[in-house]
Protein backbone atom coordinates (compact mmCIF):
# COMPACT_ATOMS: atom_id res chain seq x y z
CA UNK A 1 0.00 0.00 0.00
CA UNK A 2 2.90 2.30 0.59
CA UNK A 3 4.04 1.75 -2.14
CA UNK A 4 1.02 2.61 -4.19
CA UNK A 5 1.06 5.80 -2.40
CA UNK A 6 4.33 6.66 -3.11
CA UNK A 7 3.76 5.85 -6.77
CA UNK A 8 1.09 8.12 -6.55
CA UNK A 9 3.27 11.23 -4.79
CA UNK A 10 5.89 10.85 -7.79
CA UNK A 11 3.32 10.63 -10.45
CA UNK A 12 2.21 14.35 -9.03
CA UNK A 13 6.03 15.58 -9.19
CA UNK A 14 5.69 14.83 -12.55
CA UNK A 15 2.94 16.53 -13.37
CA UNK A 16 4.70 19.66 -11.16
CA UNK A 17 7.68 19.19 -13.77
CA UNK A 18 5.71 18.55 -16.96
CA UNK A 19 3.15 22.34 -15.77
CA UNK A 20 6.69 24.24 -15.23
CA UNK A 21 7.70 22.49 -19.24
CA UNK A 22 4.23 24.18 -20.46
CA UNK A 23 4.78 27.28 -18.22
CA UNK A 24 8.08 28.20 -19.94
CA UNK A 25 6.85 26.90 -23.56
CA UNK A 26 4.52 29.50 -23.20
CA UNK A 27 6.03 32.28 -21.71
CA UNK A 28 8.30 31.30 -24.55
CA UNK A 29 5.63 31.53 -27.59
CA UNK A 30 4.02 34.82 -25.98
CA UNK A 31 7.70 36.92 -26.18
CA UNK A 32 7.91 35.40 -29.68
CA UNK A 33 4.60 36.71 -30.30
CA UNK A 34 5.05 39.70 -28.68
CA UNK A 35 8.03 40.95 -30.65
CA UNK A 36 6.69 39.09 -34.13
CA UNK A 37 4.01 40.41 -33.54
CA UNK A 38 2.39 36.92 -34.66
CA UNK A 39 -1.32 36.94 -34.14
CA UNK A 40 -1.52 33.24 -34.10
CA UNK A 41 0.91 32.16 -31.42
CA UNK A 42 -0.39 34.88 -29.16
CA UNK A 43 -4.30 32.74 -30.02
CA UNK A 44 -2.36 29.78 -29.26
CA UNK A 45 -0.64 30.64 -25.31
CA UNK A 46 -4.12 32.25 -25.18
CA UNK A 47 -5.95 29.20 -25.17
CA UNK A 48 -2.96 26.97 -23.86
CA UNK A 49 -3.66 28.89 -20.61
CA UNK A 50 -6.85 26.55 -19.80
CA UNK A 51 -4.77 23.83 -20.19
CA UNK A 52 -2.40 25.26 -17.65
CA UNK A 53 -5.68 26.00 -15.33
CA UNK A 54 -6.65 22.78 -16.20
CA UNK A 55 -3.94 20.69 -14.82
CA UNK A 56 -3.80 22.33 -11.80
CA UNK A 57 -6.71 21.94 -10.69
CA UNK A 58 -6.91 18.00 -11.70
CA UNK A 59 -3.13 18.23 -9.89
CA UNK A 60 -4.92 19.43 -7.25
CA UNK A 61 -7.88 17.06 -6.80
CA UNK A 62 -5.14 14.18 -6.74
CA UNK A 63 -3.17 15.55 -4.31
CA UNK A 64 -5.82 16.15 -2.16
CA UNK A 65 -7.46 13.04 -2.84
CA UNK A 66 -4.07 11.45 -1.69
CA UNK A 67 -4.13 13.17 1.37
CA UNK A 68 -7.47 11.94 2.38
CA UNK A 69 -6.86 8.77 1.64
CA UNK A 70 -3.36 7.51 2.95
CA UNK A 71 -3.19 10.34 5.62
CA UNK A 72 0.87 11.29 5.10
CA UNK A 73 2.41 12.46 8.02
CA UNK A 74 5.75 13.90 8.72
CA UNK A 75 7.70 14.66 4.96
CA UNK A 76 5.25 12.97 3.17
CA UNK A 77 2.57 15.78 4.12
CA UNK A 78 4.95 18.30 3.83
CA UNK A 79 5.56 17.21 0.20
CA UNK A 80 1.90 16.79 -0.64
CA UNK A 81 0.92 20.73 1.42
CA UNK A 82 3.86 22.02 -0.76
CA UNK A 83 2.52 20.42 -4.24
CA UNK A 84 -0.62 22.59 -3.34
CA UNK A 85 1.48 25.78 -3.35
CA UNK A 86 3.67 25.23 -6.18
CA UNK A 87 1.05 24.37 -8.45
CA UNK A 88 -0.71 27.36 -7.61
CA UNK A 89 2.58 29.72 -8.18
CA UNK A 90 3.01 27.89 -11.10
CA UNK A 91 -0.75 28.35 -12.60
CA UNK A 92 0.34 32.14 -11.76
CA UNK A 93 3.02 31.92 -13.75
CA UNK A 94 0.94 30.59 -16.75
CA UNK A 95 -1.17 33.69 -16.32
CA UNK A 96 1.86 35.78 -17.07
CA UNK A 97 2.50 34.32 -19.88
CA UNK A 98 -1.07 34.72 -20.89
CA UNK A 99 -0.98 38.08 -19.76
CA UNK A 100 2.00 38.76 -22.43
CA UNK A 101 0.07 37.49 -25.32
CA UNK A 102 -3.33 39.39 -24.83
CA UNK A 103 -0.55 42.30 -24.76
CA UNK A 104 0.44 40.75 -27.94
CA UNK A 105 -3.31 40.34 -29.45
CA UNK A 106 -4.64 43.46 -28.68
CA UNK A 107 -1.57 45.78 -30.04
CA UNK A 108 -1.49 43.62 -33.43
CA UNK A 109 -1.03 44.06 -36.39
CA UNK A 110 1.03 46.59 -34.54
CA UNK A 111 4.16 45.36 -32.73
CA UNK A 112 3.17 46.26 -28.68
CA UNK A 113 7.09 46.99 -28.33
CA UNK A 114 8.84 49.89 -29.33
CA UNK A 115 12.61 49.32 -31.03
CA UNK A 116 13.83 50.56 -28.19
CA UNK A 117 12.73 48.22 -26.05
CA UNK A 118 12.92 44.89 -28.19
CA UNK A 119 16.85 43.95 -26.81
CA UNK A 120 15.34 44.56 -23.12
CA UNK A 121 12.35 42.45 -24.19
CA UNK A 122 14.22 40.13 -25.44
CA UNK A 123 16.79 39.61 -23.06
CA UNK A 124 13.65 39.45 -20.21
CA UNK A 125 12.33 36.62 -22.38
CA UNK A 126 15.38 34.51 -22.01
CA UNK A 127 16.11 34.88 -18.71
CA UNK A 128 12.77 34.02 -18.05
CA UNK A 129 13.17 30.59 -20.14
CA UNK A 130 16.45 30.23 -18.31
CA UNK A 131 14.83 30.53 -15.01
CA UNK A 132 12.09 28.35 -15.28
CA UNK A 133 13.99 25.71 -17.01
CA UNK A 134 16.39 25.74 -14.31
CA UNK A 135 13.44 25.44 -11.64
CA UNK A 136 11.91 22.14 -13.84
CA UNK A 137 15.18 20.70 -13.28
CA UNK A 138 15.60 21.54 -9.45
CA UNK A 139 12.10 20.36 -9.16
CA UNK A 140 13.33 16.96 -10.53
CA UNK A 141 16.43 16.79 -9.38
CA UNK A 142 16.20 18.42 -5.93
CA UNK A 143 19.53 20.42 -6.66
CA UNK A 144 19.88 22.92 -4.09
CA UNK A 145 22.77 24.54 -5.12
CA UNK A 146 20.77 24.90 -8.50
CA UNK A 147 17.89 25.94 -6.59
CA UNK A 148 19.73 28.79 -4.62
CA UNK A 149 21.15 29.86 -7.99
CA UNK A 150 17.41 30.70 -9.10
CA UNK A 151 17.19 33.61 -6.49
CA UNK A 152 20.67 35.15 -8.24
CA UNK A 153 19.21 34.44 -11.94
CA UNK A 154 16.21 36.21 -10.88
CA UNK A 155 18.69 39.71 -9.70
CA UNK A 156 19.13 39.50 -13.52
CA UNK A 157 15.22 39.85 -14.57
CA UNK A 158 15.28 42.98 -11.66
CA UNK A 159 18.16 44.51 -13.40
CA UNK A 160 16.40 44.44 -17.32
CA UNK A 161 13.01 45.41 -15.66
CA UNK A 162 15.23 48.21 -14.11
CA UNK A 163 16.46 48.90 -17.72
CA UNK A 164 13.13 48.59 -19.25
CA UNK A 165 11.77 51.37 -16.85
CA UNK A 166 14.50 54.24 -17.46
CA UNK A 167 14.12 53.60 -21.17
CA UNK A 168 10.40 54.75 -20.18
CA UNK A 169 11.57 57.62 -18.15
CA UNK A 170 14.11 58.92 -20.41
CA UNK A 171 13.63 62.37 -22.00
CA UNK A 172 13.60 61.01 -25.02
CA UNK A 173 10.68 58.48 -24.90
CA UNK A 174 8.65 59.98 -27.93
CA UNK A 175 5.40 56.82 -27.48
CA UNK A 176 3.38 58.49 -25.04
CA UNK A 177 1.75 57.20 -22.05
CA UNK A 178 0.12 54.15 -23.77
CA UNK A 179 3.05 52.65 -24.14
CA UNK A 180 4.32 53.97 -21.37
CA UNK A 181 1.85 51.81 -19.40
CA UNK A 182 1.98 48.61 -21.78
CA UNK A 183 5.72 48.22 -21.18
CA UNK A 184 5.19 49.19 -17.75
CA UNK A 185 2.82 46.17 -17.09
CA UNK A 186 4.40 44.09 -19.69
CA UNK A 187 7.41 44.21 -17.54
CA UNK A 188 5.72 43.48 -14.55
CA UNK A 189 4.31 40.34 -15.93
CA UNK A 190 8.21 39.03 -17.05
CA UNK A 191 9.31 40.19 -13.03
CA UNK A 192 6.29 38.67 -11.58
CA UNK A 193 7.11 35.44 -13.38
CA UNK A 194 10.12 35.02 -12.44
CA UNK A 195 9.21 35.89 -8.68
CA UNK A 196 7.13 32.61 -8.44
CA UNK A 197 9.88 31.00 -10.34
CA UNK A 198 12.15 32.18 -6.89
CA UNK A 199 9.44 30.88 -4.60
CA UNK A 200 8.99 27.91 -6.18
CA UNK A 201 12.38 27.20 -6.12
CA UNK A 202 12.64 28.24 -2.01
CA UNK A 203 9.73 25.81 -2.15
CA UNK A 204 11.97 22.77 -3.04
CA UNK A 205 14.67 23.85 -0.75
CA UNK A 206 12.11 23.86 2.13
CA UNK A 207 11.51 20.30 1.47
CA UNK A 208 14.71 19.02 1.35
CA UNK A 209 16.05 20.64 4.49
CA UNK A 210 12.89 21.79 6.01
CA UNK A 211 13.80 24.94 6.46
CA UNK A 212 13.39 27.85 4.43
CA UNK A 213 15.84 29.55 3.14
CA UNK A 214 16.34 33.48 4.49
CA UNK A 215 15.76 36.22 1.89
CA UNK A 216 18.40 38.50 0.76
CA UNK B 1 -10.66 14.65 21.01
CA UNK B 2 -13.02 15.60 17.73
CA UNK B 3 -13.87 18.42 19.88
CA UNK B 4 -10.38 19.47 20.61
CA UNK B 5 -9.82 19.38 16.84
CA UNK B 6 -12.75 21.44 15.61
CA UNK B 7 -12.03 23.76 18.23
CA UNK B 8 -8.17 24.17 16.81
CA UNK B 9 -10.19 24.35 13.25
CA UNK B 10 -12.48 27.00 14.42
CA UNK B 11 -9.50 28.96 15.87
CA UNK B 12 -8.08 28.96 12.53
CA UNK B 13 -10.66 30.27 10.74
CA UNK B 14 -10.78 32.73 13.10
CA UNK B 15 -7.24 33.67 12.68
CA UNK B 16 -8.41 34.00 9.31
CA UNK B 17 -10.83 36.54 9.69
CA UNK B 18 -8.50 38.35 11.79
CA UNK B 19 -6.28 38.46 9.11
CA UNK B 20 -8.58 39.80 7.03
CA UNK B 21 -9.34 42.74 9.07
CA UNK B 22 -5.42 43.55 9.20
CA UNK B 23 -5.50 43.88 5.52
CA UNK B 24 -8.46 45.84 5.96
CA UNK B 25 -7.12 48.51 7.88
CA UNK B 26 -3.36 48.47 6.04
CA UNK B 27 -5.04 48.69 2.70
CA UNK B 28 -7.27 52.22 4.39
CA UNK B 29 -3.73 53.00 6.15
CA UNK B 30 -2.30 53.00 2.60
CA UNK B 31 -4.77 54.52 0.99
CA UNK B 32 -4.54 57.49 3.60
CA UNK B 33 -0.71 57.59 3.66
CA UNK B 34 -1.12 58.11 -0.21
CA UNK B 35 -3.24 60.53 -0.43
CA UNK B 36 -1.72 62.78 2.72
CA UNK B 37 0.40 62.28 1.77
CA UNK B 38 1.39 60.39 5.27
CA UNK B 39 5.18 59.70 5.83
CA UNK B 40 4.41 58.02 9.07
CA UNK B 41 1.30 56.54 8.30
CA UNK B 42 3.37 54.96 5.06
CA UNK B 43 5.88 53.16 7.56
CA UNK B 44 3.73 52.21 9.75
CA UNK B 45 1.97 49.93 7.01
CA UNK B 46 5.17 48.75 5.63
CA UNK B 47 6.00 48.02 9.06
CA UNK B 48 2.83 45.70 10.00
CA UNK B 49 3.34 44.09 6.66
CA UNK B 50 5.43 41.88 8.47
CA UNK B 51 3.23 40.67 10.70
CA UNK B 52 0.92 39.51 8.25
CA UNK B 53 3.32 37.76 6.87
CA UNK B 54 4.11 36.06 10.14
CA UNK B 55 1.03 35.50 10.82
CA UNK B 56 0.49 33.21 7.27
CA UNK B 57 3.65 31.82 8.64
CA UNK B 58 1.64 30.51 12.31
CA UNK B 59 -1.30 30.38 10.28
CA UNK B 60 0.03 27.58 8.12
CA UNK B 61 2.38 25.75 10.47
CA UNK B 62 -0.88 25.27 12.74
CA UNK B 63 -3.06 23.85 9.88
CA UNK B 64 -0.34 21.80 8.81
CA UNK B 65 0.50 20.49 12.21
CA UNK B 66 -3.36 19.49 12.70
CA UNK B 67 -3.82 17.63 9.62
CA UNK B 68 -0.86 15.76 10.56
CA UNK B 69 -1.90 14.82 13.87
CA UNK B 70 -5.79 14.37 13.28
CA UNK B 71 -5.69 12.96 10.02
CA UNK B 72 -9.18 14.77 8.89
CA UNK B 73 -10.99 13.77 6.21
CA UNK B 74 -14.12 14.61 3.49
CA UNK B 75 -14.93 18.42 4.46
CA UNK B 76 -12.67 19.02 7.12
CA UNK B 77 -9.57 18.77 5.15
CA UNK B 78 -11.01 20.36 2.24
CA UNK B 79 -11.62 23.20 5.21
CA UNK B 80 -7.64 22.87 6.13
CA UNK B 81 -6.26 22.68 2.69
CA UNK B 82 -8.74 25.55 1.39
CA UNK B 83 -7.28 27.81 4.47
CA UNK B 84 -3.88 27.11 3.45
CA UNK B 85 -5.09 28.79 0.04
CA UNK B 86 -6.83 31.51 1.84
CA UNK B 87 -3.84 32.43 3.71
CA UNK B 88 -1.80 32.74 0.74
CA UNK B 89 -4.84 35.35 -0.72
CA UNK B 90 -4.83 37.40 2.36
CA UNK B 91 -0.99 37.31 2.56
CA UNK B 92 -0.72 38.79 -1.33
CA UNK B 93 -3.37 41.51 -0.77
CA UNK B 94 -1.17 42.55 2.45
CA UNK B 95 1.77 42.19 0.50
CA UNK B 96 -0.73 45.37 -1.90
CA UNK B 97 -1.06 47.43 0.53
CA UNK B 98 2.86 47.50 1.07
CA UNK B 99 3.21 48.48 -2.27
CA UNK B 100 0.59 51.00 -2.22
CA UNK B 101 2.46 52.78 0.94
CA UNK B 102 6.26 51.85 -0.66
CA UNK B 103 4.81 54.26 -3.47
CA UNK B 104 3.44 57.39 -0.82
CA UNK B 105 7.18 56.72 0.41
CA UNK B 106 8.78 57.11 -2.00
CA UNK B 107 7.52 60.36 -3.71
CA UNK B 108 7.26 61.98 -0.03
CA UNK B 109 7.04 64.78 1.16
CA UNK B 110 5.34 64.83 -2.63
CA UNK B 111 1.72 63.65 -3.01
CA UNK B 112 2.15 60.71 -5.91
CA UNK B 113 -1.85 61.17 -6.97
CA UNK B 114 -2.05 63.92 -9.07
CA UNK B 115 -4.99 66.20 -8.75
CA UNK B 116 -7.12 64.86 -11.64
CA UNK B 117 -6.96 61.24 -9.94
CA UNK B 118 -7.40 62.20 -6.08
CA UNK B 119 -10.99 61.12 -6.27
CA UNK B 120 -10.58 58.41 -8.19
CA UNK B 121 -7.90 56.74 -6.26
CA UNK B 122 -9.69 57.73 -3.41
CA UNK B 123 -13.26 55.81 -4.38
CA UNK B 124 -10.63 52.68 -5.29
CA UNK B 125 -9.63 52.86 -1.29
CA UNK B 126 -13.30 53.07 -0.31
CA UNK B 127 -14.38 49.89 -2.68
CA UNK B 128 -11.25 48.32 -1.37
CA UNK B 129 -12.37 48.95 2.10
CA UNK B 130 -15.92 47.82 1.39
CA UNK B 131 -14.97 44.36 -0.47
CA UNK B 132 -12.13 43.34 2.49
CA UNK B 133 -14.65 44.02 4.93
CA UNK B 134 -17.42 42.21 2.56
CA UNK B 135 -14.93 39.05 2.83
CA UNK B 136 -14.54 39.24 6.41
CA UNK B 137 -17.90 39.24 7.52
CA UNK B 138 -18.42 35.94 4.35
CA UNK B 139 -15.40 34.10 5.83
CA UNK B 140 -17.52 34.50 9.53
CA UNK B 141 -20.77 33.99 8.46
CA UNK B 142 -20.65 31.98 5.30
CA UNK B 143 -23.43 33.82 3.22
CA UNK B 144 -23.03 32.79 -0.09
CA UNK B 145 -25.23 35.63 -1.39
CA UNK B 146 -23.07 38.36 0.48
CA UNK B 147 -19.75 36.13 -1.16
CA UNK B 148 -21.48 36.65 -5.04
CA UNK B 149 -22.50 40.00 -4.24
CA UNK B 150 -18.37 40.45 -3.92
CA UNK B 151 -17.27 39.45 -7.90
CA UNK B 152 -20.27 42.15 -8.63
CA UNK B 153 -18.43 44.90 -5.93
CA UNK B 154 -15.49 44.35 -7.99
CA UNK B 155 -17.10 45.28 -11.47
CA UNK B 156 -16.54 49.04 -9.78
CA UNK B 157 -13.65 48.49 -8.78
CA UNK B 158 -12.65 47.14 -12.20
CA UNK B 159 -14.40 50.16 -13.38
CA UNK B 160 -11.96 52.61 -11.43
CA UNK B 161 -9.16 50.86 -12.91
CA UNK B 162 -10.49 51.39 -16.61
CA UNK B 163 -11.55 55.26 -15.30
CA UNK B 164 -7.47 55.71 -14.02
CA UNK B 165 -6.23 54.16 -17.08
CA UNK B 166 -8.00 56.96 -19.12
CA UNK B 167 -6.83 59.78 -17.33
CA UNK B 168 -3.31 58.73 -17.99
CA UNK B 169 -4.23 58.13 -21.99
CA UNK B 170 -5.92 61.24 -21.81
CA UNK B 171 -4.65 64.12 -24.33
CA UNK B 172 -4.20 66.43 -21.27
CA UNK B 173 -1.83 64.60 -19.15
CA UNK B 174 0.33 66.43 -18.04
CA UNK B 175 2.32 64.39 -15.38
CA UNK B 176 4.92 62.65 -17.96
CA UNK B 177 5.90 59.05 -18.26
CA UNK B 178 6.97 58.66 -14.44
CA UNK B 179 3.63 59.47 -12.73
CA UNK B 180 1.93 57.43 -15.64
CA UNK B 181 3.83 54.72 -14.96
CA UNK B 182 3.44 55.10 -11.08
CA UNK B 183 -0.36 55.70 -11.39
CA UNK B 184 -0.16 52.79 -13.41
CA UNK B 185 1.26 49.93 -10.91
CA UNK B 186 -1.03 52.22 -8.15
CA UNK B 187 -4.23 51.13 -10.19
CA UNK B 188 -2.94 47.82 -10.60
CA UNK B 189 -2.10 46.99 -6.82
CA UNK B 190 -5.96 47.94 -5.82
CA UNK B 191 -7.17 45.93 -8.68
CA UNK B 192 -5.11 42.57 -7.21
CA UNK B 193 -6.15 42.80 -3.98
CA UNK B 194 -9.66 42.52 -4.68
CA UNK B 195 -8.71 40.06 -7.34
CA UNK B 196 -7.75 38.02 -3.92
CA UNK B 197 -10.73 39.12 -2.15
CA UNK B 198 -12.91 37.66 -4.87
CA UNK B 199 -10.44 34.66 -5.27
CA UNK B 200 -11.81 33.94 -1.22
CA UNK B 201 -15.06 34.35 -1.57
CA UNK B 202 -15.07 31.83 -4.13
CA UNK B 203 -13.55 29.08 -1.72
CA UNK B 204 -16.09 29.93 1.16
CA UNK B 205 -18.59 29.39 -1.62
CA UNK B 206 -16.44 26.17 -2.28
CA UNK B 207 -16.29 25.10 0.86
CA UNK B 208 -20.29 25.15 2.07
CA UNK B 209 -21.24 23.98 -1.53
CA UNK B 210 -18.49 21.59 -2.55
CA UNK B 211 -18.49 23.30 -5.60
CA UNK B 212 -16.88 25.68 -7.52
CA UNK B 213 -19.19 28.91 -8.80
CA UNK B 214 -17.92 29.44 -12.38
CA UNK B 215 -16.43 32.75 -13.21
CA UNK B 216 -18.62 35.40 -15.34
Amino acid sequence: MRDAFHDELDAIGLSLIKMAQLVQGAMDDATKALLGPDLELAEKVIAADDAIDFMQHDLDARTIDLMARQQPVASDLRTLVTSLRMSADLERMGDMAHHVAKQARIRYPNRSVPEELVKTIEEMGRVAHEIIGKLASVMETRDLDRAVEIADDDDEMDKLHRDLIAVILDDNWQHGAEVAIDMTLLGRYYERCCDHAVSISRRVYYLVTGEYRSEK
